[in-house]
């Protein structure tokens, strides 16, 4: 296994540029909350996003496609670059100890005094944030054998993170609150049909307060983008209510034209 | 000179990331156009952005206002990251061919053959876009002497930009345009007291279409972000428009909150 992961290891820094990673907020609704997939390495005690080095002859967002399908088996997300992280202190020597971590990790592969892969690992990151809203339900996720394991967390539970990623997290989550003021980009984290409260709860959850109930329907319903089918049934028959999809055509011009201030 | 500039380029590379620049698009308007501001290296035919690399233990914004401060004088201008441009074939050495005046440059210097540079200028460039709004009516600029001459010229008619800049400045007008959808950019493109005709030029230029004139003025100031000030008198008094300004606050609250699709 040494030499193997040493081989592994060494390829990576052969193939990739050097200080440029990419982290990807991969964003999910589930049992009421807003939930981001991360994972553990085998050895390591904190947690990491979906993330990885971009190839010397790799598009940038060719390279956060791979690295969703690689560690996660994600194929064709539509990822958002969001935003660039550059300070000067981010690396994996940073003060949230994960040099210290990686190298007792590097260590348990007698791979420690390496010296390529201490200088590799020690370097400021730059990285790049991507971010993608799914649909957990619809997703199987494969992990590669580097990791212990995976999982969806509420972004409000999520536990040490390396490398400062919550921040790359809560970042994400700005963009997504802005894009909310001129995108319907609901779709992907609902089923095909819904209630305006199951709406409502999601928009509450994503822009993070309570919002009123009249005015979220009479809005939401006046963007036009919505077909009403039959009434959804559980408890008495006149006080259901509607469940609604998007028109896809209207959804896909909307998500083109903006729904914010237009002219 | 040759040993001065190799000494300052030397300390370039000494100093910086490598393989990571900053281009900034920095955007004004004047005679009914928006401009941006490009440069002419002595020696070199193409223009540039003000761009310029990132020192090993700056900010990515740091580094940014840095640049432009040391290329045109500007400071404290707000720069807005929009995006990051990685084409693997991007890079001094590409087909638009600015390695071939990058070496007839480092030639006139009798620095072709130096390989530490050689290897810096053909290295593959990620670069991070910046841009900002500016009163160009308000702006000196004071070039470093690397440059021959900088102007604003319109984005319309752009010449030939080094590094595929071009791109740099369309994807920049890009984020401009959904921007508007939810902000009130325009204050730094106008002078104080400006009438809604005047207003509405500005937007069709930055949206490059034209806007029904009754339809603007009611939307705009249904914001209920300007403050009416006495008519611009130039011809009769009854057909002149009312001049108005942001009202300040509001503005600062609108940039805030935004003013696209609110729940």
């Amino acid at each position: 296994m040494a030499l193997s992961l040493q081989n592994y290891l060494y390829r990576l820094v052969e193939e990739s540029l050097p200080g440029l990673s990419i982290e990807c907020v991969i964003l999910g609704y589930q049992d009421l909350q807003l939930k981001t997939l991360v994972f553990k390495t085998k050895g390591f005690e904190s947690w990491s996003l979906p993330g990885g080095f971009i190839k010397k002859d790799e598009q940038l967002d060719q390279a956060a496609n791979r690295i969703v399908e690689e560690r996660a088996g994600l194929k064709s997300l539509f990822l958002n670059q969001f935003h660039v992280f550059g300070n000067p202190d981010k690396s994996f020597g940073s003060q949230d100890g994960s040099l210290g971590q990686m190298e007792a990790w590097l260590n348990a592969y007698e791979l420690k005094e390496d010296e390529v892969l201490k200088k590799w690992f020690s370097m400021r990151q730059v990285t790049i944030g991507y971010y993608a809203l799914v649909d957990i339900q619809e997703l199987k996720t494969v992990i590669d054998p580097l990791f212990e394991s995976c999982e969806w967390i509420s972004v409000e539970q999520l536990p040490e993170l390396i490398l400062n990623q919550k921040k790359t997290v809560s970042k994400a989550l700005e963009h997504l609150r802005i894009q909310l003021h001129y995108q319907p980009i609901s779709q992907s984290l609902l089923p095909d049909r819904f209630t305006m409260p199951e709406l409502q709860r999601l928009y509450e959850i994503l822009l993070g307060k309570p919002l009123v109930r009249s005015n979220f329907q009479r809005k939401m319903l006046d963007l036009g983008l919505f077909l009403r089918h039959e009434k959804k049934m559980s408890g008495s028959a006149n006080k259901a209510p509607y469940l609604y999809s998007f028109d896809p055509k209207k959804y896909q011009k909307a998500l083109q034209q903006g729904i914010g201030f237009r002219l």
